[in-house]
């Protein structure tokens, strides 16, 4: 896939240290790419899984050649190896520690390689700051057309998490919350292709914390204050409360258990 | 007006979660404009009134063309309609709910139309993201000079937010706390044209949570920690303390009365 | 040095407001510049020296002729000089408070000039932000090419911070801690060059609040919850806790003391 000169930074830096802008300089430094896109610097510290899926929701909206950066890298200077791939229509660059979980098993074709050309990362390279000096030069020169073949050997076996996954038993699915929004919204790991057709042209109930939610279109279906479950924009069941906070009223969070019942249309 | 190839964006999506990248992910999709500017991502969660005073303090800062988003969306999914809008030099591309009050209403001239041209928006568009699959692409084909008769067909009547106003009754203007910046200072809905016209060369008291304020010209003219009252840099009437938070000592928040008393110059 | 086309900001206005928002806008209505890159608006309000710190993390990561905006500016309208500079391969462009202490001190050469000539900023300028009608449009111009001779006269007091130094006495240095970044790491004011000469090949142990750790190359050299000291990715003593917060673990803070003692290696 052709680079875009596109890139995207996720990282758990956050927004009130220098730590991001010391990043976008090495990128610029490297390569005048186009576009610098933050997904976000908030994931929570050191937490890969967290990390993995709000690359998730994001990084197939971008345009094919969109080089996705992602450091939630707590195994830096450590053994943990520095890898590019891609995956579909999309290149990713950063630690090989699971953060890239969704692409690489959900897109095609995938080619992961190490990196070890050192004549595209910073002169010097620290032991603590690798978004910096390894993964973003390396990025910005992928960004501006160099073959991911040229930036290392290829590999085949990148770390991906084992993340939980939903149980199907007769008319039952379990999951459970997998990641809480900004509005207290809860996305689970239910993925709406596979309920569809479990449910066929069954109705869903959605169970947790010992209430239940009707599965509705959109939060306006609901009436101001109710709990109503849909599918959300990633396409995930999502269970919110319309113009107010299902996490705090449910006191949920992630890997707070939902049952989701089928049953005969009535 | 010409387009400007520059977007904003106004939400309340937070700066935690994917939903903006996904947002910013569209707009390259459907065009390569040159510049995204974030206004904020912080509004208060579903409080269009909060998001159209953040609106007002930077659309006009922009040079002229540029098209600013403003996805502060409770209705979404319901029948709220998806607008465009020019008002003066700026296009407005969001949900029709008020959030473009201060443009519609102090901007001349203005052209509004309902976006249903489909061939601008994503293929699949999801019942709770309109952000990301209608206003961010339609946005993108405008700021790449598209021209607004071809999003979709002219209305007149936009909605606009019933803002409260203040109000003058011989020797007082009442208003009220309009926005609590981040430095506690207290920005009013006093106009300082308005103030200025009706002060003459009167001099003015300002008076809230039962302490009164001098009339200056900058933080400057105040001791550090004493209360002070200037025209704000977008020119409303504002209480502060100088190198302090004029919110916290005076316990005053969005809605407390202010009041401005003109006594004869001395 | 030639002039980069890339502008940053730095300032304490915060994320939630439109502050910021208003400067990219007088940016860009300046000049097209090619990016404008945040180094962090959540510097703590009106703290000059923590700006300073935050500044100095970053600049020289940016490409040669990038044109850093600091606006950290509690004296905004009162007789503080706007100023503009060259130092080493940057411009500057901010308040004249010593917000560049760390690029004027460090970098050579050095040119600053007050910033006077009219035709280069806003033409209202308000009294209480120069970031948007000042040090915007100059850092706009700037960056697109006009000579830092032509923004106003030559000066040569700018302020700089005394900041607190190490002291050295013997076998011991003592510093400070710096910095606090989010992880909870803590940045001290111990320079590496300066530390790695008087150590010479002797062994170092770092105390701070009756606990000490040990010097290491990296934050996996150190067992999950250890207490580590090794330096940071900006040339700086750090200590911190392997995936942990040292700050939380010590109850350190910006201005705890830390000693490092030397020892002929056993």
């Amino acid at each position: 896939v052709q680079a875009s000169n596109i890139v995207t930074l996720l990282t758990d830096f956050g927004d009130a240290d220098a730590y991001v802008a010391a990043v976008k300089g090495a990128l610029l430094s490297a390569s005048r790419i186009a576009h610098i896109v933050d997904i976000t610097h908030e994931a929570p510290s050191h937490d890969i899984a967290a990390a993995a899926w709000l690359l998730r929701a994001a990084y197939r909206y971008f345009p094919a050649g969109t080089v996705h950066v992602a450091v939630v890298d707590p195994g830096v200077g450590g053994p943990r190896r520095p890898i590019a791939a891609r995956a579909g229509d999309w290149y990713f660059v950063g630690p090989d520690n699971g953060v890239f979980t969704w692409p690489l098993r959900h897109e095609s074709p995938v080619e992961a390689v190490l990196l070890e050309a050192r004549r595209y990362m910073r002169p010097d390279i620290s032991s603590t700051f690798h978004g910096r000096d390894i993964f973003a030069p390396v990025a910005a020169h992928l960004a501006a057309g160099v073959p991911l073949g040229r930036l290392g050997p290829r590999f085949d076996d990148p770390v991906l998490l084992d993340l939980p996954t939903p149980v199907i038993k007769d008319d039952v699915i379990t999951g459970e919350v997998a990641h809480v929004d900004r509005f207290g919204n809860l996305i689970t790991n239910i993925d709406a292709g596979r309920l569809d057709k479990w449910l066929a042209d069954g109705d869903a109930r959605i169970e947790l914390c010992g209430e239940s939610a009707p599965l509705a279109h959109t939060y306006s279906d609901a009436a101001a204050g109710a709990l109503v479950a849909l599918i959300d924009s990633s396409g995930m069941l999502e269970v919110a409360v319309r113009e107010g906070s299902a996490a705090a009223r449910l006191g949920a969070a992630r890997g707070t258990p939902v049952r989701v019942t089928r049953a005969a249309r009535g």
